[in-house]
């Protein structure tokens, strides 16, 4: 669903990735990382869809919580497991959202 | 494919959507957007996936490239429809990409 943001500003971390062959226990690792991502603080959302290339967009309340949580050790050995075998490329964006709209 | 961005800084425009049912128009019209969108001043690259939610991020050189993409004549006419007949909820939000990385 669209993730319901409080008012801007506040951040966004673009995550963009192709998949290499197979699971190889990526599935369930990542619904782990979406339900760990959700009990960190600062977390505000979250917004994902695949089809040939992955976009997961996951929103915070500061840059230190983004941090925060790009250094939780579960996470890191999941971004580890990534870079590994899972993702043939991954972009992260780390972005501040200025503004927002919509219906 | 993962966007070939510049070195940050740069902008993105995060748009999430949920359509409604049936096509009415919408693909040949997405794929019209997609072809101006990359003809436009500042445009840097787009990526999208659609499953229950949709996530299309472009890429711009600034907000003043963004600000004139959405005034552009064709697009405007492409967001009354979207919010007429293609889309039952979406949104928009406008980042700042302050730093990047991936493989």
């Amino acid at each position: 669903m669209i993730a319901n943001t409080p008012p801007a500003p506040y951040y966004a971390v673009i995550f963009t990735s192709l998949r290499t062959e197979g699971d190889n226990g990526y599935g369930s690792m990542a619904q782990e990382m979406d339900e760990l991502a959700k009990q960190q603080p600062g977390y505000l959302g979250i917004e994902s869809a695949r089809e040939d290339l992955g976009i997961t967009v996951s929103y915070w309340r500061s840059l230190e919580d983004i941090r925060n949580w790009k250094a939780n050790t579960e996470h890191l050995s999941a971004q580890k497991q990534g870079r590994e075998k899972w993702y043939e490329q991954y972009k992260v964006r780390i972005c501040e959202v200025e503004r927002d709209y919509g219906f």
